[in-house]
């Protein structure tokens, strides 16, 4: 055991100085500027080969980020070119602040849906504010070094809300998919009420399209299965087709679109329609806005977004760190980092109409599988984004929206984590418990309250099992009256205190003029309720006539119990185990 | 180690079915239905000789119930009648349901504040409602068998909270006993406000018949020290006079009003005037209420009441159990059996217009010195408030406020707990941080938010303590590359799992080719988070070179990684001890 750690076990109020004072210096470092820009540390090292590389995994990661973002902007209940509002700046901002090359940041499916019900009851500035406003909480999480509470959201939350989340996306493509009219709803359970409400209004060739974009894309992504970028050319195309087949069948759903409506001058296809054309101005995110006839300052559209306004940049954060977890390769990633760069991304790009961005799943494993070698791939997919802005929207008009609808629901197959559903089976009840709860609530009030939910149900768990340590409760049968040895170990906190005395009187009620040892060799930590819970059953155990031993206490927690009753220092021992102190007892009685 | 230790640590879903199990059995036996019903326990064995010191008792304890009842209605705003009303059922009620003898059910200081706002700002048909709300709150937590909730407020929390209610409630009184015009305030922090502002307003009178209630009630209390029940009849008098104190000053204060009012005809002490004459009818409690011209129906009135229906019960429910653990004598008292009483005794009182009720412990204590034998006592100071009631009420017009703000007064300093800041300053400078921040946010912000956010810091703080375990790596240094040894001991949850894995990482990169033993031999319990968690390392160290081992992993334990990665049974090895093991690699490499 090292000198740290005896001093991590007893000097609980040196440790919390200590921390303090750690922290206070580790933020005033140079090693801490390099961890907050990333960029400092990789950039002196980048050359052509390095730059070549880049470019072409931001590439094509912007065919997709093109269509995706187009439908995940529909997904909000945005007009479409939100979607690339969205997309424009992350890399570039990112690029400075991001810790993984990996991870590409946009609209994604989640925070799309979680800012939907603003922009269908009030307006897009909403969905402008809420980014930025998610910026500024993720960014002062940052700067607090709040990192560490992502450690508080387990796997079986994390998989329960994204599954939760994949189905709710899917179900509320139910709409565009089938062309139908009326509303998509806010949650799952609401999605499937109007899908079934609605069934009888839906058109022939929109399911068509759309089933036919789900058999392409999966047909694309089995061609590219197997190829790689260093593979022969013909390889190679399979590859980056494959790569490249959100776009593909965008492209097609545009042709098809196009061709009929020239052919036979009419829109059998429900159709994106007009884009905003052109590059956002560059300016401030909205304040205050009127939505019909009532005008809303600041305040009020703080309280329109309520509690959202935490839960978001909470989800953003999680998603992102995920996602960088999953593709650093077992390299710690600094969720505060994160938070810093997520903030950054948010609050810059609500300077340009975005809407909440995060890292993509998709597009992150795109990137990947491209090759990039630094976050600088970012930029040539906002170059991309900037490119299409500029020239394609005249072209987006012809997005059909089943293809979009098609592409997300694909997008969202694999997002559903079945595999951890069996898994918690066989192993933990418990966990599944918890993810089933997530999902359940996710899908029936909504993802924001599925994921707290889940959060706290956890936690309460947790709480519920330190609150019942396992207490190895031993009697040792001697003539001259019984010895319990209760051992606590570890750290017993204010919630056992009540556990523990119930087990100590209920095992001292089956035998009088006993001896209980309490043997504290292995405790490392006991908080004031807990002594007070000791010194309290003193009294009462001696009223049976039973005598009681504290064993092997640290000069810490004997302290703790002197406070609270100086007499009875002389029932504090000191023995190399229970035994030895038993063998004592009965030579002295 | 006994069977059920064994079947604790391990069969961790077994657990459960059985605790739901038992759970259903123990509800439906006729063991239940006694611990449920305490009186079947006593009853049979009452004889005449209990009734007589239960008459003493409960006589003793209503000229208490009497004065406090009057002052507490006070407190809330209510007509002092209504302190009469919340102290006629509860002994009663509390006779059949009740598990400890000595616990006295009437209104008490705090929650009387608590309820204080809603008289305020509504009307006294609130103070009924919340009495309901309450009741069928703490009776659906004690069907639940949510006793075990209060074990989650530690001691640093609850007696900061007393201390903070003590303090505002003495701050409270300052109106009253100063005579002053206007508000009195909701919490601390504005009515010392107030105070100040009214400062002006001050009578001369009502101040110095405070004082001398306060000295009065200091000189009665040391007058009974060192005399008993059982004493001589002189010391039994002054026993008996230093019980009934709190009747003998507001008598002083009555006869001193009257003989003013009669001699000089005037009244120069603020009185208490009109006291609602009789018997309460009895009636639902209000369901729907009109204040001012706006009319509130059962909804409406909830709303109001707010998350107050929730914190009140549970305040209530605290204040009793450490009241009931104070005078069981270190006997478990059973929170879940408290929870049903109170329920009781507030659904019954709010037939008879009471407001709030629970275990008050100025006549808790009275009823325990006056040797009270069963929950019997406390008809007899029923039926005491019914005479007051029926007779006194035109002699309770002439108690001058400044008596009852004495009294008040006099009686939160001994609530004030202040050894505890003291001891917490020596022994746990952590748990007095939290302490100080009870009572900061209960007197700057109010009372219900204070013993929350306690409760929620001191949660939060346990659960980052559960989130970093102290891991004593230890290496050896060997010839043919160094072996690393991570013990994880007990319970590790996936809020640690980030923690090991940096751990581990952070040891591993000091050394190439090297052997990391993870020594699960004290491992109880993990859960999937830190499973998935050991087995992503795994790729991360294998890559470095690095080989990893897994001893002494439980078989369920081991389940759990290999459902994850099924390929690295292989890892797992069984040894008496990490040296062993080390031993074992020096021969094979």
């Amino acid at each position: 055991m090292s000198t740290k750690n005896i001093f991590e076990e007893y000097g609980e109020d040196n440790r919390i100085r200590k921390t303090i004072k750690n922290s206070v210096k580790t933020t005033c470092s140079a090693k801490t500027i390099k961890k907050r820009l990333p960029i400092i540390e990789w950039l002196p090292k980048y050359n052509g080969t390095l730059l070549i590389q880049d470019i072409i995994a931001g590439i094509t990661v912007g065919l997709t980020a093109i269509p995706q973002g187009i439908a995940y902007a529909v997904v909000a209940g945005l007009s479409p070119e939100y979607g690339l509002y969205s997309g424009l700046l992350g890399g570039f901002v990112y690029l400075f602040f991001g810790s993984c090359k990996d991870v590409t940041i946009g609209p994604t499916a989640i925070l799309a849906t979680m800012t939907a019900k603003y922009v269908a009851d009030y307006s897009s500035d909403f969905a402008v504010l809420a980014a930025f406003l998610a910026g500024i909480v993720a960014l002062a999480m940052g700067i607090l070094n709040l990192g560490f509470l992502v450690e508080f959201i387990s796997i079986p939350v994390i998989s329960g809300f994204t599954t939760a989340a994949a189905i709710q996306i899917a179900g509320a493509q139910l709409k565009a998919f089938f062309g139908l009219s009326g509303e998509s709803g806010k949650y799952f359970a609401e999605s499937v009420y109007h899908f079934i409400r609605n069934i009888k209004t839906a058109n022939l060739w929109d399911p068509v399209l759309g089933f036919a974009t789900i058999v392409i894309l999966i047909f694309l992504k089995k061609v590219g299965e197997g190829c790689g970028r260093n593979d022969c050319l013909m390889k190679q195309l399979r590859w980056f087709t494959s790569l490249a087949r959100n776009a593909v069948v965008v492209i097609i759903g545009i042709v098809l679109a196009y061709v009929l409506k020239v052919t036979t001058d009419s829109e059998p296809l429900v159709l994106v329609g007009d884009i905003g054309k052109g590059l956002p101005k560059f300016q401030p995110p909205p304040f205050n806005t009127t939505v019909g006839n009532k005008t809303y300052n600041f305040g009020d559209m703080v309280q329109v977004l309520g509690p959202q306004s935490i839960v978001l940049p909470l989800v953003a954060i999680l998603e992102s760190v995920a996602i960088a977890k999953a593709f650093a390769g077992g390299v710690h990633v600094d969720a505060t980092q994160e938070m810093i760069a997520l903030g950054f991304c948010n609050i810059m790009g609500s300077f340009v109409r975005s809407m909440p961005v995060t890292g993509s799943f998709t597009r992150t494993a795109i990137n990947h599988a491209s090759g990039v070698q630094t976050p600088a791939g970012g930029i040539f997919t906002g170059f991309l984004i900037i490119l299409a802005l500029s020239l394609l929207t005249s072209t987006f008009y012809y997005i059909p929206k089943a293809s979009l609808a098609g592409l997300i629901i694909t997008a969202m197959f694999s997002m559903i984590d079945y595999p951890i559903l069996c898994r918690l089976w066989t192993t933990s009840k418990r966990e599944l418990v918890i993810t089933i709860f997530t999902i359940a609530i996710c899908l029936c009030v909504g993802l924001e309250y599925g994921i707290v939910s889940g959060i706290i149900l956890e936690a309460a768990m947790l709480l519920y099992s330190t609150a019942r340590p396992s207490l190895n409760i031993e009697t040792v049968r001697r003539v001259n009256g019984d010895v319990i040895i209760l051992p606590l170990t570890g750290k017993v906190y204010y919630c056992a205190a009540e556990h523990v005395r119930r087990a100590l009187l209920q095992s001292s009620q089956t035998v009088l003029d006993s001896i209980i040892v309490i043997d504290g060799s292995n405790l490392k930590h006991m908080d004031s309720t807990v002594a007070s819970n000791l010194m309290s059953i003193i009294k009462v155990l001696e009223k049976n006539s039973c005598q009681i031993l504290f064993l092997n206490f640290s000069p810490d927690l004997k302290k703790m119990c002197l406070v609270l009753n100086p007499k009875i220092s002389d029932k504090f021992v000191v023995a190399s185990n229970a035994v030895e102190i038993i063998d004592k007892i009965s030579k002295n009685v």
